[in-house]
């Protein structure tokens, strides 16, 4: 049996509730796990909701101060569920306390934040994983396989977009306020298609933005728009909206090779359609016993859903932690935080100027 | 804090892994649950075996013989998930100790056999449900209400099908013998076709119907075809086959009635198709916050898998056991097992003698 | 420039508007066209009605007697798009007269009336055919060229079924009368599904059916569903219905064979879904230079429509004509429409006995 | 009977064959029609070849020179489907021979020679159409007659993307030439969705670009993506490639307003997929009787192809003509054609600059 793991969890609303139960329930689908999370403490402000919280998913502890956390010697990792502007710090002294981190994307608000993030966290010699969990979907995992072994040849276009409808609500909300969120459908839909992008294209050299707030009262961005350029010669685009009346969850990407094409779509995420060649595009069920994370799950045809994104995502880390492996290529590190922050400060900057943006990274 | 209630499980192959998640997992994400299942044994012939899948669910004992089960007193639900010719005996003994009964359909390999355990399970005074899960898709009870609406009006037709594709393999299976499995493509697929058409529309009244064995050394049927005719006027086909090249777990049906459409795919199981009048059909992704069972799970468009649907049956059980409900009509009792298995002899009567099957349903 | 063939047509509404249509295009668009139709006389009852026919389908003359157009030496090729009460005469009259003939789907309203118009057609010695215009569809041609070259193996399943929805209707139609229409959904669509499986997979053996007549005041079936024993092991299902809300055109089948599968819709008729063995299904856009028909029309992805079937369908009679070749395989000829004939007759027949018929065909 | 109205077309090979067909189509099919075209005389520089097409199609006379179009009296109407160099000068001169003109997209190959163009025809006082066909495509229509009721309500995005593969082939033609072409996939294609934005959406306000030439040998682009914001709140993408591999025609748009959503897809350009608010997308057969220009064609269900849209076309211009009504504003008129060679000029201007480039129309 497997060694344990404490895990200390800084958040307990609808970010904290996903991973909670990646946590319990990779213990016994990844089998045998590679580390037993030990869910030790939660941590939250609101000291009745977190006792509940606790005694729900099973958390040991319920705590009201993230220190708590840090503190904590039975905790080897620290997963951050909170709203953005609690990424930093915490996730900062987490690491520098010895302790694994996985956080929340956005990394952090801007780059500079995300610098900073990756740099100390770097410094710390801990793991470190920036929560773009869309990663570990099994569509775009062997999209991924797919464009490593030339299937589609070399990329020209890249399409992405992640729209959503919610945008019209009047009520309040963190994600609404530049100060907790960084920025609005940018780093909160926007972040994932550059995260994808990153991952199965490579490097947004350029972009060329324009972006639109169409609720009053907010001081973020509803709605952006991007022309992207990467490394190499593909150029696509990249675009984000809480105002897409119809569409809940759609992140969706196509991407054309020279030697056929791939597309994808989060709301029907367990299919990858490929045309080989020019050929017309073919419905893979992405449930076959030898593709990505399926050992796991079921026969095929019985799909899988949203939440064990997160299974995959965590058994990914507590691997790296425990065999001692890289958790880039195939987990988002915090440099790949750091990065995605690039070039969502590059967006705003050319939707504020009107200018095409040079991308440049810092090492 | 809710109750326990002990769990005893039979059988830890396929069909034990996705109730032992249930179990786990209903246990706080439908929070508070009605009751807090304990998984107390879980029996199975292979001791090596059983004892691993102890290990890895959380069972407290592994057992060879399911008469430990019956005996346990500390077992208030017995949960059938063993092979067709072990359905009968133990789910009979396990009542008549006592103990709640949920068995994994087909109920039974024939009507006659169905009969006796729905009748000595009944007289037993305990719960009892036949595990058509599918009953228990968002989609699925959404199209229920829909009905139970009139949104589509009176029903005309019903076309169901349940189309897999693995009946090419060379490998033996205890689902290809007649002793342990009572019929092939019909028990395991078109029962459950069968239970949605009767969840759905109605009683079926006559069916005609052929069948076809593809692959030598098996002597049950690899496919059926069958017209079937409801109470009232509604018309319709059920069909299954292990035969279909490309489909991997494609249950779907149609329902046309005098104001409407329905359609449904358990490949894209999140979604409902619905044609109000003639104005064309809508995707419906049934995943609001108003839509059956959505109330423990995500922000819409978070769409969840097929083990979602096993959560959502066993919270149904154990809530009627829980406050004393009644397990019809959303979930299937033994007595809708055993009608099912009825139609399923009438399948196989009509498919040798060629002529028309009326159904006579015993009381 | 190719020879001129005269064209006398019976019927100048929907039926007559799609092939008068069908004569005027393949003139210029099949270039050089087999034979140049020359369209000399239009026949219907209503005088006025039909001398506008004439007037803008350019038809030379306008006659109210049938017996007209088989005493003209100028017509060389008599279509009749007739209601199914007018096949029989005024085409065996016509045949007999030495004109070559082209008749409508159903091609009679009994197996008697349809062997009787092939055995005197066929000995009167001149073409013929049965407007079983789905055949020409490209997708549908293509479908039947990937089987002969045994792209999916051994044919082991047929379901298909035609869905419309405008029988709920109040208005009264010669369609809704048996001695005008032979019979209802089934000779009206059903007998296109019937067709399909002989064109595709090959004879029907054995039928077992129910039908229903849903609305008041018809003595014809409004829907049927069939279960279909071919020659060979392939099992299938036949379906057709007037009731099906939300289904404008909808005839669709699915072909699974031992090496993939093949499905249509009418619908969406420029599209083919194949899936190589098990590997899901591909749309092939059926609109590449080297597809089915395709030479005469436009560049790829520069789709159809469902008149074009009409373009097809009489080039390839127009063609026989010139250059003595066979209607069939591709083409239906009388003979065709006769069988289908048979195999409605079988499906009233088990309708109302509850029998499995077993189909014999005359030869 | 209506009159007759001479036509003289220049150009004779793909692009002329298309309206070829609508002519001879439209005289009977939109019975009865506005003016009966007469198809006079076709235009092209080789001798054979454009006396075939004169044969085929049915034009009394084939010359070598399109100034015996504009010197012919008989003509009436002149159609210029020649090459993008071959727009201006004989176009210009048919108008000022006071012959009404429609021209194919682009009108020009700047907004220099678009303006010129628009000016002097405008002038001349005759009817002018740029063939943007795609506005006669009844899906599109039906959704501009939405977008007029306030269906969807305020428009917020506009998605637009025309994709094709054939840029991959190693021949010449000169649509790979800035001389005969002006520019590459952005007048060819592009120019389609800036004409749809415009008709859908309203005027376009500024754009930023990137383009591509991914093959050796052209001087034109391959590919290009651009963000464009819209007179008003709504931000959008247009996009155009001749590199996604798979996509054969896929000419598509998604708009989001305050109220709804509709969506396009050219390649299915008889479907309209439309969420009334947020209950998820219907797709809409667009064959009803009361629906756009079905009164012309078939029963629902039965789909028209892409010819069918240029029998819209033209009709809407005979129409015009007869009745001494507008082009505008379901038809493009030579301001229109001006005002897409102006987006299309600053898409190319923001792709080499690299800034947001904001339009300025000329009046």
């Amino acid at each position: 049996m497997a060694e344990e793991i404490g895990v200390g969890m800084l958040g307990y609303a609808f970010m904290g509730k996903a991973p909670s139960n990646g946590y319990r329930k990779l213990a016994y689908m990844t089998w045998p796990p590679p580390l037993v999370p030990r869910l030790v403490a939660i941590a939250g402000r609101n000291e009745t909701a977190v006792g509940e919280a606790a005694l729900r998913y099973g958390f040991e502890r319920a705590v009201t101060d993230w220190r708590d956390l840090v503190a904590d010697p039975e905790i080897g990792l620290f997963d951050n569920s909170g709203p953005n502007n609690t990424h930093a710090e915490p996730t900062i002294a987490a690491a520098e306390a010895g302790k694994h981190v996985i956080c929340e994307k956005p990394l952090a608000r801007t780059a500079d934040e995300g610098y900073e993030m990756w740099q100390r966290v770097e410094k710390a010699g801990v793991k470190h994983m920036t929560a773009f969990n869309y990663r570990f979907v099994p569509a775009v995992r062997l999209a991924r396989q797919m464009l490593e072994a030339g299937e589609i040849g070399e990329v020209l276009h890249f399409r992405g977009r992640y729209l959503q409808e919610w945008g019209t609500t009047t009520e309040d909300a963190w994600r609404f306020h530049r100060d907790a969120a960084g920025s609005g459908a940018l780093g909160d839909l926007g972040a994932h298609v550059i995260d994808q992008a990153r991952y199965l294209v490579g490097e947004i050299a350029a972009v060329s933005a324009s972006a639109r707030t169409f609720a009053p009262g907010r001081d973020v961005d509803d709605a952006f728009e991007a022309v992207v350029e990467f490394d190499g010669q593909a150029l696509g685009t990249i675009e984000a909206t809480r105002f897409a009346a119809g569409r809940k969850n759609a992140l969706s990407w196509e991407i054309n090779g020279t030697k056929g094409s791939l597309a994808f779509d989060l709301e029907r995420l367990n299919e990858l359609q490929h045309s080989e060649g020019t050929k017309g595009f073919r419905t893979i069920l992405v449930t076959e016993s030898d593709h990505p994370f399926w050992e796991w799950w079921w026969p095929h045809g019985h799909i899988i859903g949203w939440e064990h994104i997160f299974v995959h995502e965590i058994h990914h880390l507590l691997d790296a932690i425990a065999n001692g492996g890289d958790v880039a290529p195939h987990g988002a590190t915090f440099e790949d935080g750091y990065r995605a922050a690039e070039v969502c400060d590059a967006v705003l900057r050319s939707a504020e100027s009107g200018g095409r943006e040079q991308l440049a990274y810092r090492s």
